[in-house]
């Protein structure tokens, strides 16, 4: 099989059409669909398998209803969106626990309502392998202020929202068999509920989108060297990261793990990656004081240099790969 | 674990929001979101799952690629709705033929064309079973015109499209080993392509809508009486049917099967069910001249027992469970 994106290339060029009310399929965090009134359309969607994106055993039921709503609503907030609604297609093997699937419901409903997004439709069935759960989520934005990839340009500043990193050690923690239970160590809380109920930024999403600061957005699924290659692929651009400016998570003594590595290309932070044009980084510094629960921090800049990532540290500049997870071929 | 119905009431009575937006939520075949200029929307979502829904030894690629996403303009055709845009969720196990993988996009492709629906997003990941395609299919109708499944009244006629059965003869010749090949009789092909390759009913659909012919409409996907019963649970109706009204696929020689039984509770014929006033049976016998490739046909009448179904036959009326497809318990 090829790779996943190789394969979603073929799909995108096989696929690509005229609509009137098409703005933009395929290749972004949604599709944008145009309608009159000043609004917008945004749909995505977006699947956890059991045993591929998530194991049972260490993942609560309500969380997994949370994070299987809040990675759509993530995908809606980097394009600086409302959610509106969404749908919930999800498959379950035989015999499977009752409980944990009403827990599953629980969380999934709750986070709907922190963000006031109503589910309006779906579809079950069942499995022959583990629990499957597929959603799709349709927001809205004001027309022509959707924050795409493709609008990064040679100059801009590059921001990350909140600390990276802290997903991936969250994941090997569960891996190390450590659960969220009493006898937990409170450091270990943070990175492991990083993992398991990521906060999509919704608001400061939208917020970047609405006063034209973000030039391009996305968010961070893939990890960080992954999906700053695709705002660079999708503009035609460049970027240089330095390493000493990177929100590394302070883990202290908490993993074994190159903090680094991690924060470069660990997956699944669900914080926002946007560029901002030099007349607007002043607007941004002032806007911190209204999100004092999240960072924004510059780790570096675009370049035009298309499709070429660097990572300068300690005064050397290196290629950097984008060396996200590709889910037809593990990392 | 409880039935799938019992188990999307419960999800149905949790998520009950209001949206000012909304104008149906979960509980038809697809949800109506309220826009202005004249336009609803229409949302969707289903799922085919490798072993469960289909097996890949029978299905040629492009017909598994028309089918996944036929089976959603079904819905949307059951609604009257036109069909617009669709996201396509699928999950791809290790080492997957490539080569099925691109018909399987060639057929879908295909049939967007024909239905002049766009691709606008998904999702690829990997599958630790095997290939699972989730799509959702978004529409519009003409405001306040979408066909619901809560509009039957006592005293209406009850009609279908096509033939029934046909898809279950179909899947069973499948399952007997028989294959779409030089060698297939040719009396089995007709069956056997409406399992494969069933057609939905876009225009008749619309039509029937549009022109307020339907009163209320359903997709016949879990098979007549389970479909039937969702329409009068709805609508706090009942039904009766007859049986000898009923257009029964005639298989002659073909298979070894009760044709009734298979037209009372066969799944997956895509036809239309749906609910005609008195006053609108002439206008829709007029119709018929209009769609020469789809046969309408009067199979009974709606009652006011509500969620009660008989089947008259011979001059007697016995009581009709309704058996459909439960994915959650098989047959």
């Amino acid at each position: 099989v090829k790779s996943e994106f190789e394969w979603i290339n073929r799909i995108r060029a096989a696929s690509r059409r005229f609509s009137p009310d098409l703005v933009l399929g395929i290749g972004d965090d949604a599709a944008i669909l145009k309608r009159p009134q000043g609004k917008w359309w945004l749909v995505t969607t977006d699947a956890l398998f059991e045993n591929v994106h998530f194991k049972v055993e260490y993942t609560p039921g309500k969380l997994l209803g949370h994070k299987s709503l809040a990675v759509n609503l993530s995908d809606i907030a980097a394009m600086g969106g409302t959610p509106r609604f969404f749908l919930l297609a999800i498959a379950v093997p035989d015999g499977f626990d009752e409980a944990y699937l009403d827990e599953f419901v629980t969380g999934m409903l709750e986070t709907a309502d922190k963000h006031t997004t109503v589910l309006v439709g779906g579809n079950v069935s069942a499995s022959q392998s583990g629990l499957a759960i597929t959603i799709t989520v349709i927001g809205d934005c004001s027309a022509h202020m959707a924050a795409r990839r493709d609008g990064a340009m040679p100059g801009d500043s590059v921001y990350v929202t909140g600390e990276l990193g802290l997903s991936a050690i969250g994941l090997k923690l569960l891996q190390d068999g450590r659960r969220l239970s009493e006898e937990l160590p409170p450091e270990l809380e943070r990175p492991i509920l990083a993992h398991l109920a990521p906060q999509p930024r919704v608001a400061v999403g939208r917020f970047l989108a609405e006063n034209r600061i973000a030039g391009s957005m996305i968010d961070l699924s893939d990890g960080l060297s992954s999906d700053l290659f695709h705002i660079c692929e999708e503009s035609g651009v460049g970027a240089v990261i330095t390493a000493e400016r990177l929100p590394v998570f302070d883990a202290g003594t908490v993993a074994q793990a190159d903090l680094q590595q991690e924060a470069l290309h660990g997956g699944e932070d669900y914080e926002l990656l946007f560029t901002v044009r030099s007349e607007k980084v002043a607007e941004l510094e002032a806007a911190q004081a209204q999100f004092p629960n999240v960072t924004f921090t510059c780790i570096g800049r675009i370049t035009e240099e298309t499709r070429r990532l660097y990572l300068e540290a300690g005064g050397r500049c290196e290629l950097l790969e984008p060396k996200g997870y590709d889910h037809f071929k593990g990392r």
